[in-house]
């Protein structure tokens, strides 16, 4: 794990999770026969959630250009190379579950929500750009940015417990760093400022909430805790467990939680909500 | 027809709208051979607007997961069952029409938008989910978020005549409510606040206008004939016939129409005009 | 080349460019064997970079509606009949290389870009309209829109040396004008106002940049060399080498240039960098 991600108490295991992912296509692909085909496919017959999630991200990558198979053995790789992956991904399922109220399956988050999958396909890019195959890892941001609306660098390190609800228009770029159980909405971008090629992209800290289409911009940090209004721009550091909103963002509010420290529900309170 | 809802002068019957749509496409299959052979497919061989709808949409949506002649028999089963679905594309079909400038063909409307094709997939959701097939309704609204790149949760409800143009990221939340003959632009959310469960969402009076990029967030209400501007950000109540600009959203007019019922013509002064 | 425009001192000719190009793929495909067959199908079997473009735009765009074959003569057609489409795009492709600091290949531009690739396709439809052919040209306006996430009105002016970064989202309305040598990041609306069909949409002059999620609305110009921040939306005229930001915009600077026409540098300084 990162340093300072630790499981929140209701934290499952990969075994657990897969356990019930498994109940769940079990129990829908009898109730509803027109995706008894598919949960079959993309779940049921899997031994396990890292052959499932490889099979899920090749189909959605897969192209006449980078064919599934490939792809899905490539992911595969990844993850059992780098165990940390996985763990990643357990957590971003739990994030997902825990934090998005129109979420009541583990299966939705894996089945369908873009957000979740761009993000399992950046930990890919991410493992390949940091093993300098880096054509190859463009190659992956550029097709999760047509087919998923989300545009991560592969070069840009996410945290884990991460959740990009609804996800169309994020872009996170180069040198972006975002921390450990943040939560964001569609249309935020964590951009660059001037030409230059060193850090030039945001840093957000654990346990940050940034509402819809905000715009972080340049090397700025924004601060553990902290959380920022739809539709603001951001072009300053923020302090910690602060509240900004506008263009370009204020500060409207300090110290607005008593346990800083408690990522998960600290989260949990802010998640949307727009305190002016 | 829903409360509130009554057809404009102008407005066509099904069997009319149907009658101008083969026109037109007869016209430019014989102009254009690029298209002969899909006007032809998509149009043309159909007994009746509902069997082309249904084939169309089938063709957006249908994947490795969601078969063409499965999804197509479903739509078509819809339209049978609840003949207000199909009335409510008719009057969506006009609203594009009227309100839309840069369309002068009906068949552009229905081959090419992607906002009016998103609302007609949504109301194939939104009956699976009030018939409890809500997996279903799940996927589908997954894929229309991948296909389309708009975001309506299938228990949203929402009016006739309404114009989502351009529509890229549009995401309307669980428990929102869109009225009657609403025109919204590309990038507009309307959002939760919170982690609750409850109603969490906007209510969008009738006739209003929604500039590009507007998020409305919370359980508020946006009285029947308003407009908000681009850009704006909207986290309190809006009376009707208002103007509302900003970050936050400020009134910056009141009682702004003299015929606030005529709904229709509201809207046409309306759209896209950005008064400050 | 457009009034106004005229290549940079590094600027490369189409055979140089080309030249490069295919060196970069040579090198690609034998470090990376998981993309040796798709950068020899896509650059290295092919004549000249118009060649090479045809096919790359052809495949993006084709589906069981377009074939590829069919776009493919279509496009080859265009750039034959029209020398300047393919200017234009050999100085979109030095825009983009000059101005990204995340683009070190020119094959990343042609092969991953969404901008560079609607800009490209749009000159296509652009030239498809002009020449009277306006369903077949609304027809890859959707495509594009579908598949690129940026919609672009046919009848749209697009200058040379045009960089849209990121681009999902993206939305220029039919009677827009955009300048030589300008720079627009991702959620960009040059959008109308009103419902009457004239001139409703704006000019961008020369070497402007609009920062991400700009909304320019109605018939306004925005002057050579200006810069728009992040997040604003403009509603007015702006005159030349200004800096506006806000909602409504409001201009922060004037006449910040020391060498307004010296479009290159220009623009390069001013990048994503939001002046505030």
């Amino acid at each position: 794990p990162s340093l300072g991600w630790r499981p929140g108490k209701d934290h499952k295991t990969e075994e657990q999770l897969w356990e019930l992912i498994r109940r769940e296509a079990s129990a829908d692909a009898a109730a509803e026969p027109a995706l008894a085909s598919f949960l079959h496919t993309s779940v049921l017959v899997h031994p396990s959630l890292a052959k499932a999630m490889s099979f899920m991200l090749a189909n959605k990558l897969s192209s006449r250009t980078l064919l599934g198979t490939q792809l899905m053995r490539l992911i595969s790789d990844a993850y059992r190379a780098d165990p940390g992956i996985m763990e990643a991904c357990v957590a971003d399922i739990q994030a997902v579950f825990e934090r998005d109220p129109a979420c009541d399956r583990y299966t939705q988050c894996i089945l369908y929500f873009k957000g979740f999958q761009a993000i399992q396909c950046h930990r890919i890019a991410h493992w390949l750009w940091t093993r300098n195959r880096r054509t190859l890892a463009i190659a992956l941001q550029s097709r999760v940015s047509e087919v998923l609306h989300v545009d991560i660098h592969p070069a840009a390190r996410i945290g884990r417990g991460v959740l990009i609800d609804h996800a169309t228009g994020v872009v996170i770029g180069e040198t972006a760093i975002v921390g450990d159980n943040v939560s964001m909405l569609h249309h935020v971008t964590l951009g660059g400022s001037g030409t230059g090629k060193g850090v030039r992209h945001p840093h957000i800290g654990d346990g940050v909430l940034l509402g819809a289409g905000v715009c972080v911009l340049g090397a700025h940090y924004v601060g553990a805790g902290s959380k920022v209004g739809a539709g603001s721009v951001v072009v300053t550091d923020l302090p910690a467990h602060c509240v900004a909103v506008g263009v370009p963002a204020r500060i409207i509010k300090h110290g607005c939680l008593e346990q800083p420290s408690d990522k998960m529900d600290l989260v949990e309170d802010f998640i949307l909500d727009y305190v002016i």
